[in-house]
């Protein structure tokens, strides 16, 4: 799992994301108007994301559409990191990995003073950041195997009521997008079953995603390693989470896993990098009406800006490539421009609202 | 997934399967009295059995019992080959790659003349039932991968419509057990997602798990191969079936899949041999009322009878064994016995009554 998982984050992600430690605050703009109950998609600006989402639930629902789904074929897929929340300036599962070491270390003394273990437990970011890629893979495998499936639920739960995202100061999980949340639940109105669809790891998505999406955790696709069944000393069945990559859910591994897990094409895929180049190209090339779509991040004032859009370097966290660009519009994907087609960014549905 | 699937099948299984045809036609009793409308279990007789999955619903869904699980939590699993169908004399998955080697040899000739092939299209039963392991195994690789999935689908599709069982010359979709298919409806009546958790190929049962259990191709866990991402001539994605094993979906390997696939612990499981004994021991050892049941075919008469409640050899297909037996007895899992529990044996649901 982690060698597939560490190489997808990118190493510069990474580092570019303890450089950014500690980001200085933001001032936020003040919520716009209350939206009006009618409309199902109100932190979405009118224009052509808007409408693209709408025209597609119209065209596969109505059943005098010649697009008409069944019910029970309604699919949608979501990338999380970058498309569901906040991904910058580091993927929250290796903030998760990092600041677990202090634990990993607890219960492995032998470990305190063997690299990586010893420069993570030293605080210096500049030296955790020159971790190699191999080193940083040894930390993903420490904190993300080893232990029950239990126990790794329990473990990622406390984290997440406590952890804080560096620049708004919190919790990750009230980083999620309001507009993506709003399309989830407006999808789901209208009988699509929405899952996620994830790189990051598959049992570390599922501990929240219902609290945080209303995404139950088998409508969660990640990345995925293998667990081992066997028996605690009083003879209690217990999983335990091995270092086995099943499902490296990236590129090629989303379709793949989408297969494997669900068994059915979507009509609808969201995504905002490179890595779900595959799951949006197998969605589109089904039959009929189908919805793919790609979260820009335009928007350094309200979030953050990367991408070719902006004509930035091509990427810092995530690889929505200007080749990307190019296929999206050249194949008729919808190109979401956070700062344009967003009227609020952040969802206030799950936590208090970020002014 | 062949060299898996095959050894779970077990040599002796598929010998003893086709030693079997031609079975003599058997009398089947006439049914029942009509089941009253207020019994959702209609085809079950008043005993142990029966009532065990009435108390565990009442348990586990009325809210004012300790044991009250919530509505989104409520997971139950089922094995399929001697659960919820017949698996006698030979798995219908087996029949199936042993019947498409025609078609295998058609679009590659070359292997008319090599064997497992050239004895298969012998028609030679004898000589068939002699195969050595590793040259069943050939066939099922060639059988169930090589294609698209969408090719496997149509495949298995056109097959299931023709296929007849040699006992009853009906189709194998028809030999489902009517009590199981009143079981999967009394639990999805009270909110549980009820999945199939089979040894047998995912992308196989997948194909009619909807029309015959009612239960969509998501909700089938099986044992599972790589598919591969890519491209036909044309630059269509293409997902094609490799042999190459994820899952081994017998033993360790159902809760195990269970854990990826759903990532919850059922409250329910019921299955028939020893490869189920791992998820209802997993199952069992959740909090709170758990059902744990296995089926016991003991009624030579309107199916089969086999296992050690009869006193017969260990098995011919399965394996109930009498360590199976005594443990489930031990733990408190529930013996269905097909011959008591079981007013009625198959599903009429399906298709038309079998007489």
């Amino acid at each position: 799992m982690t060698s597939s998982r560490i190489s997808s984050i990118s190493r510069r992600a990474v580092l570019s994301g303890l450089a950014a430690l500690p980001v200085l605050p933001t001032p936020f703009p003040s919520a716009t108007a209350l939206a009006q109950a009618a409309d199902a998609l109100p932190s979405w600006n009118d224009g052509a994301a808007k409408q693209a989402i709408i025209a597609f639930v119209r065209a596969t629902t109505d059943r005098a559409s010649p697009g008409f789904v069944a019910p029970e074929a309604r699919i949608a897929t979501f990338d999380q990191d970058g498309t569901l929340w906040v991904e910058h300036p580091m993927y929250t599962q290796v903030v998760y990995c990092l600041e677990r070491v202090p634990a990993v270390v607890a219960q492995k003394p032998e470990l305190k003073g063997v690299e990586p273990f010893k420069t993570v437990l030293s605080g210096n970011r500049e030296a955790i950041a020159k971790l190699p890629l191999k080193q940083l893979e040894e930390i993903l495998a420490a904190a993300l195997t080893g232990m029950t499936v239990d126990e790794f639920r329990t473990e990622v739960k406390q984290w997440m009521e406590t952890a804080r995202h560096p620049r708004w100061d919190r919790p990750f999980t009230e980083l999620t997008y309001q507009p993506m949340q709003e399309a989830l639940r407006y999808l789901r109105a209208h009988d699509y079953k929405t899952y996620i669809v994830t790189g990051g790891g598959q049992d570390f998505v599922r501990t929240y995603s219902q609290q945080v999406y209303g995404i139950p955790p088998e409508h969660v696709i990640g990345t995925a390693g293998g667990v081992h069944y066997g028996y605690a000393k009083d003879g209690t069945p217990i999983l335990t989470k091995e270092p086995k990559l099943l499902l490296n859910d990236n590129n090629a591994g989303k379709p793949e896993g989408i297969h494997l897990m669900i068994g059915r094409r979507p009509y609808a895929a969201f995504g905002n990098s490179t890595g779900d180049r595959e799951m949006l190209e197998y969605t589109q090339a089904g039959e009929g009406p189908r919805l793919a779509m790609l979260v820009l991040h335009d928007d350094e004032r309200r979030e953050y800006a990367y991408g070719p859009a902006r004509g930035l370097p091509e990427t810092r966290v995530g690889t929505f490539t200007q080749g990307l660009y190019d296929e999206a519009r050249g194949k008729g994907w919808t190109v979401i421009s956070m700062k344009d087609d967003w009227r609020e960014v952040f969802a206030t549905s799950v936590g208090r609202a970020i002014k």
